[in-house]
Order: C-alpha cells, then structure tokens, then sequence
C-alpha cells in the first residue's frame, strides 16, 4: 500500500521551507552511553515539530478541486499549527477541530498561523463527527490523520534522511503516539537498510501502543497521564500499526521522572531546546533497557514546542 | 602578518572533533526582523563555545618539543574547556590560570577536562606573571590569547564557513570581549567576499573595544558589569584591534536587558540554547540599531555553556 518509492517522491516535493534538519553527533552523551550517538533534530524544523512534512505532504496532494475547497484535520497541538502554516504557503483554506477543553493559547496559536478553528464537545468521537460534519456541509476535504497514507509516507521524508547522512546506523529511537511517525520512519529505514533497528518508545502512562505490539491486537487505554503532552493517542492507527508490527523491532516505556532528566540532559550537552514528547528517545537510553553498547544510535527529537513556564520546570 | 591563507590552512587541519557546526535559516526570527536571518550555530559545537577551533590551532602548531612540555593560557570560561579538552585531544599537557576569585565550579570543570589549573591573585595582571612564571620554571609554552595569531586564524575558520554556506550574506554579527573572534572572522568573511559588511556587538557594560573602534585607540575600561559573562575584558588585544580597524564596518552596543531578550527568542523560535555572550547579534537585531532591511544576515551564536539556574532567570 505505501512503498519506499512514495516516501522518495514526497521527500523531493518538499518544499525550501522544510528544513533538511541536521544529524548532530553529540560526543558528551555518545560518551554517557557507551555508543555513538547522533540526534535528528525535527526540533529545529519549521513550526517546530516534525509534523510539517506531513502536513505539507497531506495538502500537497490533494486534487485541485479539493485545493480549491480547503482541508480539516483535528490536533490540539504540533499538527495544527503545522497544517495551518503548510496550508497558507500553498494557499489551501485549513481547519483544525479542537475539543472545547483545549488550552485558548493553542487555539489562538493555531488561528495565527492561519486555520479556522473549529470547536467541538469533549469527546474524542466528537472530533471525528466534527469532521464528518465540516466534509458534508462545507465540502471540505476530512482527513484522519490516525489513519492517512499521506500522513506516513510524509513522515518517512526523516528516515531517508537520517539513512543518507548515516547509512550505517545500527539504531534508531521514535517516540509513539499513534504510531504514524513510528511507521513511516521504520518502514523508510528498514526498506533502505534492512540491518538497522527501529525502536519505538511510548510514557508509561500513554501505552497504547505498547500494549498493542505486545499482544499483537489493537488495544485502547481509558486514561493518559504524562507530561509528553504530544504522545497522548489513546489508541493506535490502525493502518500504523500494521507497518509497526512489520517494520518495528521492539517497542519500550519510560517513565516522566527520565523524560525531565532527558529534556535536562539535551539541554546541557547538546544546548538544544526539546519538548518532553522529543526527548523519550534519550529517556529510553537512560533506563538502560536498550543494549546500545559501541552501536551507531540516532534518537530522533521529534519537537521543541514548550513554553518558558513549562521548560524552567523541567529544568528545576 | 595573518592571510586568508593561513585561515584556510587552519580549516584543513580541524579534526573531526570540530563540529561544522549548521548555519540554520530561522523563518520566524527572519520575519520578526524583516530580513533574512541565518544563525551560525556555534553554540552546538565541541565543549560548548566557538574557542574549540582556537584552541586545537594554537596546539596544533606547537614544535613537537613544545607540544611535549605543554602549554598554558589563562581563561576562566569558554577557552579554559576548550583549551584543556583539544590537550587532551593531541596528548599535549595543558594548564590553565585562573583567578583565585574563579567560580569553583568553572575550576572543576576545566580540571574535568584535562587540565591542571594554577590559581594566581585576583588581579589582571597577576594572570600574565603567573603564565610568564610557568614559562620560566617549567618551560610550558605560555600563550597569551588576547595577542596569539594563532587564536585569530583559528577563529577565521568561521568565517570561512558562513560564507561557503552563504556566499552572498550582507551582514554578519559577532560579540566582541578581547576582539580575535571578530578579527579573524572578517578577516576571513571580506578576504573571500569584499562586499559583506562585519559589524562587532558588545554589552553597554563592556565596552572597551567600542571606545577604542570609535577613538581610533586602544582604550582600557575600569569596570565591566554584564550579564554577559564571555565578553568581559576590560581591554581590545592590540593585534585584533588592528585588525578590527581594518576590515569591521561597525561596532555597536546592547543593553543586558535587550540580550535577555533575546536568549528568550532564540529558545521560543529557533529552540537553541544561548549563553547571553552569544545572543548578542541577535539583541543588536532588537534594538534597531542596524539597518538589515531586506538583507541576508548572519548572527553568530558563539557559546550556549549556561547554567540550568541561570538560564531559568533569563527565561523568567
């Protein structure tokens, strides 16, 4: 259904606004783990997160009658402000459907970047109805981002290049929420080089998708609890989760507690700025339940979208 | 006295401990200031500061009978890590002098390192007697950075590399302390491109090398008060400055205030952690003081060594 050669197509439509993001070596952290470890870092990509590929890619390949027309997607968080940035360079109206409950700051961020915000009731089925709803009346394009090819073979764009820059990684560390990120990077990278690893890593009190992979059948959670504020899918994509039980070597957890040490840890060795859903990756290595050991290890940090308030209480 | 050849020369011989470290284009940033602004991301590079190229040059061209006794300088800050780190790097000795008023835990570090550190009295001068000492009593190479050709071309490197990615830049901007990062960076940038414009940023609090580029003469200050912690000394070297007469268009003032400012900006939109040393360009850009309408600009982000205490107060 998605093959290597889409994702290679996607990647060379890319837009100059995507950043070709650099894959830093970090020597003090290679030295704390024992292995050479390299950081792709999506947190420095326009918007701030890795969702602006998919977010281009999405839009990019819509008919020019549902160009005409505008798309809709719901997210709270990195996907919305990246579909609204994407839709106005290619001058696609956009709207986003948040539930009622989402923080204004969010809301208001989202309008900046140029979407319609939609609201509506604080049910997770209500976002889905909301979409349905918009496709109907307004003709409008609804896309489930849980479960849009697009979606995957955008997010694929990283694992080409984390292979260009490191053909022979041994590694690779993602973190999970619906698993879209997961199964695009593991199937560019495992279809590139058939010998490199892709692990994912889910919080403790979002494991969804750990639970799934683990039973091998699509499992929901009732309630999330993490301060990874963007890995909160309280199930898998389905479509995802197919190519992760394919193209995924193993899926692990760890705690908030490791999450803050590692958001710490980035910020004094490598100086950069990682949202706490973006640092799972380097969490995982410091639970030590990954044998890393003189391997070549990329962690990709995902985002850096977090607030002064929120990044001084990490580092406290 | 130094060529651009030198400059190059010095570029080869970089390890691949030298980070060559990505000049980033920041959208948002480029926006705010109505230009086109590129960071040039120091701040990522080995030990955390630009001083890394500095330091591995200046030992480098040790005689293979100086690299066997060793060599010293005197730095409290960025060049001590530097310094000791690229010793260790080459197996040559290395010692650095600091004040005994030094923050005890710059001497650790530094210590941490590789080198031995040699506390002398808390007076300026007493730092020269103590290097001038060693030289004497234990034949070390005493290196006084402030004056070292070597410091100036390894710097250059910088240069060198902001123009192979941006060959057409208008504008760069370099904090200035003693004045060899901004003397061997344009020396190197106009050396290659004549048309680009250098222009040196220093804290109102420390402001010897502004006084001594607008009187056309060295001048000492008495007192340095700035949140700038790299950029303290009280006077230029005399072979920066006469080299900063020569190739800097420029050299202007911000306020501690406006540099908060900006370490802020560059943690919400670029996600990169800056020491208030490097975020000086970027205050420049603030405080309206230069004319970058249009232009393609470069700010150079020289370190990001601050604490996680001191970075939550200027996110505060």
């Amino acid at each position: 259904m998605i093959s290597l050669n889409d994702i290679h197509t996607a990647g060379k439509q890319l837009p100059k606004e995507i950043v070709r993001t650099p894959l830093l070596f970090s020597e003090d952290l290679s030295k704390k783990f024992s292995c050479s470890l390299y950081l792709k870092t999506e947190n420095l990509q326009i918007t701030g997160s890795y969702k602006a590929r998919a977010a281009f890619t999405i839009l990019n390949r819509l008919t020019p009658e549902q160009k005409k027309m505008g798309a809709a997607i719901s997210s709270s968080g990195n996907f919305a402000g990246a579909f609204a940035y994407m839709g106005r360079l290619l001058n696609i109206p956009t709207a986003v459907v948040m539930m009622q409950k989402t923080a204004p700051f969010k809301v208001e961020r989202t309008k900046q970047y140029g979407a319609e915000v939609v609201l509506c009731e604080n049910r997770f089925e209500a976002r889905w109805e909301t979409l349905g709803r918009l496709q109907k009346e307004r003709g409008i394009t609804s896309i489930n981002t849980f479960e849009s090819p697009e979606v995957i073979i955008g997010h694929g764009t990283i694992g080409l290049e984390i292979l260009a820059d490191l053909p022979d990684a041994d590694v690779i560390l993602v973190p999970i929420s619906s698993g879209g990120l997961l199964a695009g990077l593991a199937l560019a990278a495992r279809e590139t080089n058939p010998k490199v690893k892709v692990i994912g890593v889910q919080p403790e009190g979002s494991n969804a998708m750990y639970l799934s992979y683990k039973s091998d059948k699509l499992q929901s959670i009732e309630l999330v609890e993490t301060i990874c504020d963007a890995l909160v899918a309280t199930k898998p994509g389905a479509l995802p989760f197919s190519l992760i039980q394919k193209y995924v070597d193993d899926v692990v957890l760890v705690s908030d507690a490791t999450v803050k040490q590692a958001v710490a840890l980035l910020f004094e060795h490598s100086k950069l700025v990682v949202e706490p859903s973006g640092a799972v990756g380097i969490a995982a290595l410091l639970s030590e339940s990954i044998s890393v050991q003189s391997k070549k290890v990329v962690a990709l940090l995902s985002g850096g979208n977090v607030s002064r308030e929120n990044f001084i209480t990490l580092l406290m």
